[in-house]
This record gives structure tokens, sequence and C-alpha cells, in this order.
């Protein structure tokens, strides 16, 4: 079903005001889930405020959230985010990190003890939009295993790199495995075989039955380098943040205790190394290069990372975001639940 | 043949300085590509000495190498390598941004136009041993395309990510392809076929026959992953340095003009967030956990990233350094051409 941005943010905004949330942290959540679905990553959409709704009310995750600020110098930072809601915790981030690159050229903001924080890109686009290099990446829950072992070990542990240009941002937003485990779950519904190359059973072998793939681990890109660049974004955001890390990440998917997700945030100005009108300039040629290559038979038109998602939100914007009807039925659940006089989606 | 590392690195250090390299700049590069041979990167090895000797005796690359500060604020840096030797200037960069973590907490220096600079975890681990995070990234000449394209436009584009630990540094260190075209061109000598995900032909569909293989692409690893990876390094170290990037970065291993290779060279200092003492005892924890996951079937050992290429380093500090007799000639014939009174690898 196709709906309106602005009424869905509307149901979110008021969910977390009714939560106890500020108005400022409703509508950063309210803009989080809906541009996630605006630009057609669901799984990281509204669907995901019944997670916050059974977290907070189980006591696992607080609001209003509270931020501490543990260390700032000079161009690094560590964040506390009170194990409250992660999108608070990095914008925070985000702004300290802009601040840093503004005075120093670069800076790099951690943080410590929060909770998921939907798209990545959500968070490099506000650095690009300031003219500089947003790199962000953080670790979650335990799917993939050491290259060589079957435990599961690190999260998909996603990236988001986003450089400016003259047009939208260039926006690389990835996680390390792969596939997302929920790929594998809908070849489970659909009783359909996966491709091999996307998971292990738990013996470690290669496996194209999604069953056994849900009992094994998600493979991670390139293998071994996969592996590697999974670790590397749990050892930053989680290991150096004071962070959980590795298995120790509890799923925000389920409510088996505080996720301590830790969080990485770098603002690189670009400023310090030439003009940014040089540099714009610059990636325009880059951009057409890169479009213009000979393209592969079979493919209409190259994309550049990000371009995807970035044209579909355009198109929420003119046509409405399409939500899932099982996602509005459980907004409308949790508003009346909450007692609050506001349904989305029309008559059910 | 096995050779005492010393013995190669003297005949590297004889041929630099004799094409006009400081004793600090022979006896680094002796170090550097010795080191990738120890560590079993034969193609970053002491093979590579051929290409630097044909450079600079065709006037495509100067020694002595003159790096030029372009800025220097804050935490950021900006050297220009004149095209010179790409270990002196990354070496530089290494120093440099060593420096402003222990001022700032973080460094990131940029290099342009400077040359191929061997095995990347010899810088990155020069971080580590500062008991920081090393982060080390280089464009290089094109051979992988846009996804969804043919046109050969990103290298395969190097990072190297080392960690300080307890014991050696965990140090990754991988390329954005899926396999180097070295392992395509080995099997076109050994009339092989290669598995289908290695490279695409010229028409972009994929292949098993690598002389198809080599007139097409490489392919990058997870696909758009790896794509987009290999563009955010090389708009980080190339654009942004104001170096050479896409296709206009020129091989090393050809003739074909200056390289401009441009290098990304990032020091996180780990005492901004937590005691260093306490950092690598949270390591020692952590590779325990790895090392200790369940393994595949079939998999004897969990190895940490860059744990082969450590005991391979070890175990050629004990019984020499393997270096190919093709090599061997090629660095005999290079000393007798200098007119250098010295010959490794006994009697020929």
């Amino acid at each position: 079903m196709r709906l309106s941005p602005e009424i869905i943010k509307k149901a979110v905004t008021l969910i977390i005001r009714c939560l106890n949330g500020s108005e400022e942290e409703a509508s950063l959540v309210a803009e989080n889930l809906v541009v996630a679905d605006m630009r057609g990553i669901d799984t990281h959409g509204v669907y995901m405020l019944r997670n916050i709704f059974e977290r907070v009310k189980a006591g696992l995750m607080f609001i209003p959230t509270r931020i501490k600020i543990i260390e700032d110098k000079g161009a690094t930072a560590l964040i506390d985010g009170g194990n409250g809601i992660g999108q608070v915790a990095a914008k925070h981030a985000v702004d300290l990190s802009i601040q840093k690159a503004k005075d120093y050229g670069i800076g790099l903001v951690l943080v410590r003890n929060t909770n998921h924080i939907g798209i990545l890109s959500f968070y490099s686009n506000m650095v690009a939009k300031e003219g500089m290099i947003g790199i962000v990446a953080c670790n979650s829950a335990p799917s993939m295993a050491p290259w060589g072992g079957v435990t599961p070990f690190f999260g998909t542990n996603p990236l988001s790199i986003a450089v400016p240009s003259p047009s939208t941002p260039v926006i690389l937003d990835m996680s390390m495995s792969v596939v997302a485990r929920g790929k594998i779950r809908r070849a489970q519904r659909l009783k359909e075989k996966i491709p091999t190359g996307w998971a292990l059973d738990e013996n470690g072998n290669p496996t194209t039955d999604p069953d056994k793939a849900m009992k094994g681990v998600l493979l991670p890109i390139g293998g071994p380098k996969g592996y590697g660049l999974a670790m590397m974004i749990d050892i930053l955001s989680g290991v150096l943040s004071g962070s959980n890390y590795g298995p120790n990440v509890k799923t925000f998917h389920r409510l088996e205790g505080p996720t301590g997700i830790g969080v990485a945030v770098m603002a690189i100005a670009i400023n310090r190394f030439m003009p940014l009108d040089q540099f714009l300039d610059l990636m325009k040629g880059y951009m057409d290069s890169v479009r213009q290559c000979k393209k592969a038979e079979g493919t209409a038109r190259i994309y550049l990372p990000g371009e995807i998602e970035a044209e579909k939100e355009l198109e929420s914007v003119r046509n409405g975001v399409e939500i899932h009807e099982s996602t509005i039925t459980t907004i409308n659940q949790i508003l009346e639940e909450l007692g609050i006089d506001y349904k989305i989606g029309g008559v059910r």
C-alpha cells in the first residue's frame, strides 16, 4: 500500500513521543525509518517500530535517550549512547564529527552502548551534505563465522560511505555478507533453493537448502576478505568504543538483553585537500565517466552506488511510500495499544 | 631457491643507491620488497625491482624521491610524491599520520603523484607498532569495471587495516577483486579453466576461459559491493588527493607514462578511547575467541587476518626467503647492467 510519507512520519512521531521521547528524537526516528522505506530498504523501515516499542516496554532500552560524552579531545570523541535510541546517538556522533572535521580536517566519533541505528546512509548523507566525506560503520548481532569456522561470531557489520557530488551524493551502503538473512528466510517461505555461496550449514558445508542455511552461518563477501572487513568494523566500532563485540552483541529483533551495539562515525573535510568546487567538478566528470562505460550484454544502465535508492526515494515522494500491509497493521496496533487516536492506511 | 633476506636486501640497496637513491630510501625499498617475499606475496617482492629499474631508466620516475608537503594543517595533510619511489612517499605519510594521531587522536595523510608502494601491510603495520590502528589504501591501474559494465575503470585498489595486539598485529591486506590478475595469467599458462565469478569476457559475460578473461575485466568481491568499495578508495586516494584516478591511473608494469598513483594513510590513536593496555587485553580475548570457534568440516585451524603471512615471514627468517629462479636472474642482470660487483643465488 502506498501512503504519504508525512502520514507515516506522524504515526512514528506520536508513538515515540508517547514512549517518552522528546520532540526532537521522535522526529529523528520518524525521518530515519520512513526514509529507509522510501529508499526501498524496508527491513530498516517503520517495520522496526515494533522492535523499539517492545524493547522499551520490556525495559531493555531507555527513552528519552541520555547521551553522555565520555571523552572529547582534538579530532576524536567517545560517546555513551545510554542504551537509548540508536538514531539519537548516531546523529549526535554525526554532528560532533562534522564539527571536528571543520576544526581539524577530520573527525572520528565512536559510540558505545547504543541500539540499532537504522540505515547508515542516513548519517553518511548528513556528512556529505556538509561538503565532507562521511563514513559510518557499526557492529550487529552475530550471523557470520570467522573464515574456516561455523560459529556465528560477527554481525553483517554494515559500512556506509557518502561522497558529495554536484547532484545527489554518491552513497555506498552495504553489509559484509553476500546476502542478508532476510533473503534466506524468504527462500524458506517460498520453499525455494538458495544459490551456493550465500551460506554454510551447521557443519560448515556449502548448502542450497534455506532450512539448513538458517541453522548455519551467512557467508562474507570475498570469503576471507569480507571476514576481515567484518572483524575490523567490529574492532573499531565495538572493541575500541568499549561496547559489545563479537558474539556478545545481542540482536535488536529479540528481547535477549541490551544490544550493546557500537558505532563509528567519521567526517573528512574535503576543503583541506582542494576547494570544494573543484572536487565537485571532478566528481561530475568521474560520475559521467562511470556511467559512460561500455555496458555488459543485457545491462541497460550503469548505476552509481546509492543511485537506485535515491531514485526510489524521489519516486516515493511523488507517488507515496510503499508500506507492507502487515507493517501498517502493526503500527496501528501499537497506536491503539498506546491509546493514540490516529490510524494510518485507511479503513481496516 | 631460498636465500638469506640480508643477501637480497643488500642487492636491492646497491641497485637503488646506484640509481641515485639515498641510503635511507634504498634500505626502505629493500625492506619493503624483501618483506613481501618473506610473507609469501611475491607479486610485490623483489621481482618489482625490474619495474623500478626500467621506469627510472626511461625517465618515467625520479630518484631520489623529492617529497613536497602541499598542505599540512590540523589532523590532515597532503603530500606530493614527486613521481618518485612509492615506498618513500608512503613512509612519509605514515610518519606524519602517526604524529597527527598523537596530537589530535587521528591523522589522515593523502599522497598524490607517486608510484607503486609495495605491500600495504608494511605501512599499516608501522602504525600498529605505535599502538595505533593503521589504515592504508591506494588506487591502481584499471582492471575492474563498474557493476554492469565491461570497461576496465577501477584498479583492484587495495586496503590494509592493522590492529595492535599483545602478539603480532592483526593485519588485513586485501584487494577489491575476487582474485588477482596473476591467477588468471597462471591458468592461461597452464591451459586450465578458471571458476566462474573471477572475471567477465569483453562482452560482460561470465567466462571460465582465461584467455577471454584476460581480454575482459576482473570481478569485484560481492558484486556491486566491491565495485562501491573500489570506487570509494579511488575517490579518497586518487580524486581527493589531486592524483590520477579511474582509467587515468597507469600501470607500474609497463612504460606507458607516470602512474599517478594516489595513497591514503590513516592512524587512529587507541589511547584516546581507552588505555592501550586495556585494548590489548581485549584484543587477546578477541583473538582467542575467534580461534576457538567451531571449525567447518575439513578445516584444521582458523587464522586471523595476516596470520598466515606472519608465520610465513617467521619461517623465512629461520630458513631463508624463497625467491623464484627467474627473479634471481633478473636481479643479477640489473646488478651487472649497472656495473655492480655483487651477485645473489650462488654460481650461475
